[in-house]
């Protein structure tokens, strides 16, 4: 399989199971000069790691990240830089429950499909544990961003079937709650139907919402590679989403030209949009006003109630999830949509510098 | 600008502009053997086509294929195949309104803020007939998977509020009208709801939904090229897509693990799925059931009522957009969706035959 | 077959066979701003046309390549440059001699081996002319590479034995004689000795020099994508090449490193070299200093002296190859070789532009 | 920057510095279901490490390799093989005499020039010790194309002056002697001349050979990735290599047609060449005869004799490279040219599985 590499000069590489040594990434392209250490990209595996809240697993992990190359004397040299997060919670468990047993809603039966067996130690390579290292990667971007003047806000726009509300949003709030929800009372909402969830053995969804602002105009390409398909890429190959969506999104198809065009104006000398229907992105490169979009996370496949299956050999049978698994998979993934993003972002900044001859040349009459 | 190609082995490369010479396709990696001819492409353009009805704008064009390479005695060679459809309605036209004033819902600012300045006749290269090229390319690879078996099969699901009933579906219809809706009652109403919006000088959206049948288990990657993903990445790249699910899609946040995740069966010997709420993919990988995606495609940007804007100087100013355009995108773009899909999944397909070794022994000890 | 295209950011993808309709290119990612007409291309492909001397095939081809999108009002846009030479020298000719036969030297049983079968006319995909889309490319990225003041320049250094002398070298000598050599003395022996062959029924081989100048200090990467290691792919990938060297090349297996190593001082203020052993790359980064390499060309294959062969069923037999054959490759690849060079070139001071991090923020900052 | 990955379906990623925490590689796109353990990996690792005779750094490295990732019940899974080797020697040195002083030969310059600043503790990245994570990726793609059938032998042809005598040729005594020289004289000979560099405190260079046997025909593509040309870039990717030939190589610049091309024959009732000039390629693609190429390396750049330089600020300086480098580098370059090719090789027959529709369609036929 070709498919573990994302992007075209910010490249990054992952690797690792769930219950294998570890995880990691090396990223590739990073540019040089970039103040670095493991504390900057700790601070956004901490956002996901397990055990935050009785809403996730109680999985014994640090996941605490090192930095094997790339990083010289605090600042990144222009070579790959390969990080690790070393499994700690690897111990020997009974997996004769799901050794031969397709779990639903999971990936047992397409990993068998495809490469005639798989690593049955829960989900291998389709464990959750693999964003892992596109936080690590990602964090990296976030960084640049951050000091480009660019910033990516992710946030739990609904759980199950409580929403923030528009006026009661508040971007701090975010991080007081163990759900992400930049709403206060939306977030003590959806604790309450999470806990319902979790007496009913079953599982919730959500919707992850993701602002970004500072963009310039210009960045993404025309055709096949418009920030918009890029982005629907990268969050879409997330573990779990199964809808992506940008600006209205959805809401276009029953919206009419009239009211679906933003139109433009003159804002302090610059063009500028008087409405954001268009969610930032305008045949496929960025417009100047905030980039938003969403994707839908389904429930948790891993499930205690009981469920209708067949083993590796076509027999039907019965299997219930025990052990540690979060009702809901949207707080966690916060932090993934975020980083996702931003290595995403990035990769076309830079990509963009080369869009323009005269500032080509002006680059390297400079050097 | 990298960005005009797509796909790993079955790689495809567009160029043109809608009042350029013409517009065309590069289709690299296409296997040798399959018998092609123009007709083949021919009948998957005709369905895109201008002029199908009072729908479509009026654009006088045959927009007919000529395949330039890559062909020899009725089979392709496995080299490149060149494709081009010669713009016939090049006349020259006064642009004096457009030329310097951006289209709101267009890409003329985004186009100039990237590259300094644009090809401002008509969309240049963002206009839907760069789809002409996509189109092409796709009706080769549907060509291939129909005779592996696999149909690829898109219809107009809603147009504005009026969507397709499942009780009144039916594969042939869509055919029978313009809309390319399987359902005629839903296509008579749909054409009412867009005269009233020709009328008003408007434009409406809507939604395009696509089933594959008869795809094998196991294609797709596990992580960045999840097919959900390749599939979303080519999808939303099509021009006015601002929504992408697969399966449930945005309905999965709002429901429970145990209604969305699909219970395994051993059907015919076979292991199989008693519902289809994934859409046919589980961790990326096709599950073998039907898969089932959405677009949302926004209204048609250019519009006669008058729209508030900018010039290139920043001067704000009114533009009334006249001349040809569909009052709707969706039903020309149905075939775009159907042949971007079949690019997609056959680039996977072919990917797909080197993930065993024991195959691939296979495979070279009969050579 | 993925192959036809290459590069990261200057991405050229080709197509055509040499007596299908023709041959073109499509370069997707070339910067914007670039006044570009087809006088700029049609100067490049005048070098490697057809017909110039007794040495070169009479084929009636005037070459002529009409630019089909990417460029308006004689600028490049920044979207996919797509241009075409279409065979004028398409007449149905009788290819029984060579249809089921294998011509020594050539591609013929190495194409039916891949793909089954293979179009017969001459090479078809394999042919020489399949270079006019490389050298089309190139041009475009030489004229970039102008403007920057960097002087891309190749020569034939050597005809069989005949070889340029040091002593004699002149530039501009290069195009006053049809063998493309720099040395007056030289190229008249190197015709007499052609001349011969030619008597004979035999063919010669060469060497092609190219040496650049004027190319900024740290162009290329240090693993994969060595600046050596780029060129070296895309000079052999042109046909016949059979050797590739870069600097001292082979000479250095021979050589000490006491003498072999270039000392480095200081000339005019800036590091310099005092010798250029390294032929201008250090570590796959250019170092400042020319760039010089070498390749090695076989001879035409192609003869009208009989050579033993087999047929596609197996049955041993002979061959003699009439017609119009160049009795060697080297002129016509001299433009060749100088623009492969330029487009690879190009390629790398345009992916180099994301290697540090203050340049990109300095870059952003003033946009 | 990119430029750490290389492949196309097998793809292999490397990352580490000579002085960091490791070196290491990422695998993706191995086919599932291979036996692999540490085992086959670091036989071919302890070929190029260090401290094999008087001729190697007596640096103290096992060079231990970990398999991190993709390998389940000794089987590999299909999902990215992520190996490590951690560098034990990396106890704090004092490098001020390097630390602002470029050495001549070496990559100091050019890295300084395209990043701003480097890794200054030995070579950084451009260290020989970035081949062990070639030579663990390439030990991979050995065993696979060992599994089917094809063997991949690289050995010393020539050190300094002397030079492997044909008549004296023997594959098993390579590894007999420590030069990896097959020919138990010219290894005397060549230990003697080495012993004497080593008294002047000098280096040599040297030309490194390797023959591919049992590939079956086909398996390359026509145009830009000839087999011969991404042979190419993979070898002269490798750090001292300036030279690269495939069958007769430069020989063929003053060769003749008449005695270049390999007759075709029938032998045993498969198509065979008479002679191999060609070097095992044609038009590109593998002819079914063995492949054969050679690489010229440039002596060490590390001399303890002093050589003219400048420090960063231009000052003009001398420098003497004292410590532990090995005289010569082809001995412990053999594998690194063996695994870098078998890496090549494998990816393309890979790639070469897609290139047939009824081979394809006969594929999917039985899954």
């Amino acid at each position: 399989m070709a498919g573990s590499t994302m992007g075209t000069i910010f490249r990054i590489t992952t690797w690792g199971e769930t219950h294998g040594k570890g995880v990691g990434v090396v990223v590739d392209g990073c540019p040089a000069g970039l103040a670095l250490c493991e504390e900057d990209i700790q601070k956004y595996l901490n956002r996901r790691k397990p055990g935050q809240s009785k809403f996730t697993t109680k999985r014994n992990e640090g996941d605490e990240v090192e930095i094997l190359s790339g990083v010289f004397e605090g600042k990144t040299t222009g070579t790959p830089i390969s990080m690790v997060v070393f499994n700690k919670d690897q111990k020997s468990r009974d997996y004769s429950a799901i050794k031969d047993i397709y779990r639903p809603g999971h990936a047992d039966f397409t990993f068998d499909s495809k490469y005639g067996f798989r690593d049955y130690r829960g989900g291998g390579r389709s464990s959750g544990r693999e964003t892992i290292a596109r936080v690590a990667a990602g964090a990296i971007a976030a960084k640049i961003l951050e000091e480009m003047g660019i910033s990516v806000y992710a946030y739990a726009k609904s759980i199950g079937p409580v929403s923030v509300a528009e006026e009661r949003f508040s971007k701090e709030e975010r991080d007081n709650n163990k759900l992400y929800m930049p709403d206060v009372v939306a977030a003590k909402e959806a604790e309450r139907f999470l806990e319902e969830c979790m007496e009913k053995q079953d599982s919730a969804g959500g919707v992850v919402e993701c602002v970004i602002s500072g963009m310039p105009a210009g960045i993404g390409e025309p055709v096949f590679d418009k920030l918009s398909a890029l982005l629907g890429q990268g969050i879409l190959s997330i573990g779990a989403v199964k809808g992506f969506e940008i600006g209205d999104g959805f809401g276009v198809a029953n919206s009419l030209g009239s009211s679906n065009n933003d139109a433009f104006c003159n804002k302090d000398g610059k063009t500028a949009k008087k409405t954001n229907h268009s969610g930032g992105i305008l045949g496929g490169m960025s417009d100047g006003s905030d980039i938003v979009f969403r994707a839908a996370f389904k429930p948790t496949p891993s499930i205690a109630s009981p469920q209708n299956t067949v083993d590796r050999d076509g027999n039907e049978t019965e299997i219930a999830i025990h052990g540690r698994h979060d009702p809901i998979i949207v707080p966690r993934a916060v932090v993934v949509v975020e980083t996702m993003a931003s290595c995403i972002l990035l990769d076309r900044l830079l990509v963009n510098m080369t869009s323009r001859l005269d500032r080509i040349k002006e680059f390297y009459k400079e050097k």
